[in-house]
C-alpha cells in the first residue's frame, strides 16, 4: 500500500503575479478603496489561486464522503447507525441538504461511499463506490483503522479531487456524513491541539448535557490508548474514520492540484488540521466558509488561522455550510470583473488631503 | 402636502399561523431538528411575511436613492460632491457594485435620483427622476430640508415600494449614493439614541483621524441646533437628507405593501430606525444583511435589536451588503421547499433518550 503522492510531495503555490494584479485593479474600480471588505481578499486570493485575471467559481465540485463509526456503540449520538447508509441514499435521491443546496448551485455533487453498516442500494446515481469495510473499529478500545485502511482512505479521497480535476472545477468542497464522526473529529483536534475532551466534544446532531459529558469520557478512553502519537497518519488510523481520511487525501489532492478548497465545518476542518500537519504550504489553498455551532470548532479554526465568512450557527455538515458561502465568492468575483474603473466610468477619485 | 399613508396608519401583520406550519416543517426534514441555525429561522419568518408555505425571494427590487448633502462643504467627506451623480450614471450603465450584484441575482434595479448638484444625463435607462432640490441644506447650520421637501422624499421612496409591488417582488432592497451622507445618518443616529458625535462618526468613503475628528465636530454643531427635536419627521427634515427619507419612505412602504425589507448598511439602518421609531410594528418586516466596518453601525443595530447575517468588513452602501447577503436568503428557501422528510426518505430519526 502506497501513500498518494501529495502526502509527502511539496505543493504547488498560488501566482503571487496574480495577486498583486488583483490588487491593483480593486484600486481601480470605482468605490472607495477597501470597501468591498473582504470580499477583495477573496478576489485577489482566488486569482493568485486560479492564475487568472479573471477568478471564477462558476464550477464547484462537490464530494460528500460517507462511513460508519465504531465508537457508536459506545452510545455518542443521537441518531441511530443505519442513518449513515440511508442518507447516502437522500443525497443521491436529491432530497438532502447538500443535494438542495448543489442543485442551487449549480454544482456537481457527488456521494463517495467508504463503508457504511446499512446496506446502500446499488446503482444509485452520484455515488462513488470505494468501500474499505463497514464500519471502523472502536476508537475507544482499539485503533480505528489500521495503516493501510487510512491509506486506502486517503487515496480514495485524492481520486475525488483527480474527478474534479478532470471537470475543470474552480472550487472543491468536501462533505461528510457518518453517524460518530464528531466523536473521532473530537478525538483527532484532542490529540493535535492538546486539548481535553471537554473543550472538544459538542452536541454533535443533539446530545444532551449528560450525552456530551459520557461522549467527552469515550473521547478521553480513546486519548488515553492513543493520545500520545504524533504522526499525523499514526493519529489518523488510530482515532479517525473512512471519511476523515477521505476528506484529508481529498483536500491535498485538490491543493496539489491547484484547486482552491472551501472548507466547511467542524468534520472538515479537523481533516484539514491534519493535512496542514502533514504539509504546512496546504493553507495557501484554503478559504473558511463557516464557523458552526459545534462548540469545539472555534479552537480547530484558531489553530487552522481561520476567520470564517459565515457564522449562521449551522450544525449539519454534509458541506452545508461550505455550499452556502459559494455564492459569496461568487460576487466577489463578480464584482471584480464586472465592475467599471474610475476612468472608464468618469467618476471623480478620492480628493488629495 | 400629506404625508404617505403608511406614515401613520398601522402596518399589516405577518401571519403566525404560516409561521407555525414552517416551524413544524423545519422539523420533519432530514436533518437533525435546528442544525440549519439561521436559516431555518429565514425561512419561517419569510413564510410568515409571505403568508405562504413555499417562502421565495425569485424576484427582488433594488431601488438606491441619491441625493447631495449640503453638509459637504464643512469637509466631511473623502470624496468631491460631483461624485453622487457621476455614480447615478455608473448604476445606470451597469459599471457600479450594485450593478453588478443585481444582475448576478437577476434582481431589478432603479436608481432613484432625488437631486443632485452635478447633472445627471437625461434618458438614462433605470433612472427615476423624482427631482427635488440639488443639495439639502448644511445641517450643521440650517435645517438640511424643509418638512415640506422630507413629505416629497418620503413619498417619492413610496413610489418606489409601489413599483416594486406592482413588480410583485417577494423583497426589496433599498441603497443610497450620496457623498456626504454618512454625516447626515450620524447626526440622525445621535438625535435618535441620544449618543455623542465621536460614537457615531466614522471614516465614511475613508477620512482619516482628523477627518473623522472633524466630521464629529459638525455633528456637534447639527446636534446643537437641532438635536432637541423628538418628532421623527422633524428630526428628518432638520438632518436628513433627500435619499434619507425617501429610504424611510421605501422601507414604510414596502411593510406596508406586505413586503419583506432586506436592510443594508449603516445609512439604510438609520433610515430603517426613524421607520421604526414612527410605526415600532415595521420591526417585523426588516431582516438584516450585514454588519459595516463603520465602526457606529454597531449601536445603530443595537437599537433595532438586528443581529446581521454577514460581517465581511463591507462599507459600500448602494445596497451592496443586501444583495451580498440575498443567496442566503435564497438558500433558505431552497432548503425549506426542497428537502426531503424523514418519512418521505425513509430516513431513521433520533433516537428516544
Amino acid at each position: 500500500m502506497t501513500l498518494p503522492a501529495n502526502w509527502n510531495s511539496a505543493l504547488p503555490q498560488p501566482d503571487t503575479h496574480f495577486a498583486e494584479r488583483a490588487r491593483r485593479r480593486q484600486g481601480l474600480l470605482t468605490k472607495p478603496p477597501g470597501s468591498l471588505g473582504r470580499l477583495e481578499d477573496i478576489a485577489i486570493t482566488l486569482s493568485a489561486q486560479q492564475k487568472t485575471d479573471t477568478p471564477a467559481v462558476d464550477r464547484v465540485h462537490i464530494s460528500v464522503f460517507a462511513g460508519d463509526h465504531g465508537v457508536c456503540i459506545e452510545g455518542v449520538s443521537a441518531f441511530p447507525q443505519e442513518v449513515t447508509a440511508q442518507m447516502v441514499a437522500n443525497f443521491a435521491n436529491g432530497g438532502a441538504a447538500i443535494s438542495v443546496l448543489a442543485r442551487q448551485l449549480g454544482a456537481s455533487l457527488e456521494v463517495v461511499n467508504l463503508g457504511t453498516v446499512g446496506e446502500v442500494a446499488s446503482g444509485l446515481s452520484g455515488v462513488v463506490d470505494e468501500h474499505i469495510a463497514p464500519v471502523t473499529g472502536n476508537l475507544a478500545r482499539e485503533s480505528a483503522m489500521s495503516e493501510a485502511q487510512a491509506t486506502r482512505a486517503l487515496a480514495a479521497g485524492d481520486r475525488a479531487a483527480e474527478r474534479a480535476a478532470k471537470s475543470r472545477a474552480q472550487l472543491f468542497i468536501g462533505g461528510e456524513m457518518g453517524i460518530g464522526n464528531t466523536t473521532s473529529a473530537a478525538a483527532l483536534a484532542c490529540a493535535l491541539l492538546n486539548k481535553r475532551p471537554e473543550q472538544l466534544a459538542g452536541p454533535g446532531t443533539g446530545l444532551d448535557k449528560d450525552g456530551v459529558s459520557h461522549k467527552a469520557k469515550v473521547i478521553e478512553m480513546a486519548l488515553s490508548r492513543h493520545g500520545s502519537e504524533q504522526d499525523p497518519l499514526s493519529l489518523l488510523a488510530s482515532l479517525g474514520g473512512y471519511e476523515i481520511a477521505a476528506l484529508t487525501g481529498a483536500i491535498l489532492g485538490a491543493a496539489a492540484r491547484g484547486i482552491p478548497v472551501l472548507v466547511d465545518g467542524y468534520i472538515v476542518s479537523v481533516a484539514a488540521l491534519i493535512g496542514l500537519r502533514q504539509q504546512p504550504s496546504l493553507r495557501d489553498w484554503l478559504h473558511f466558509s463557516h464557523r458552526s455551532a459545534e462548540p469545539g470548532h472555534r479552537l480547530i479554526l484558531d489553530a487552522l488561522q481561520a476567520d470564517p465568512l459565515l457564522d449562521l450557527e449551522m450544525r449539519l455538515g454534509e458541506g452545508s455550510g461550505a455550499a452556502v458561502a459559494v455564492p459569496l465568492l461568487r460576487s466577489a468575483c463578480c464584482l471584480h470583473n464586472g465592475m467599471a474603473s474610475f476612468a472608464d466610468a468618469g467618476v471623480s477619485e478620492k480628493s488629495e488631503e
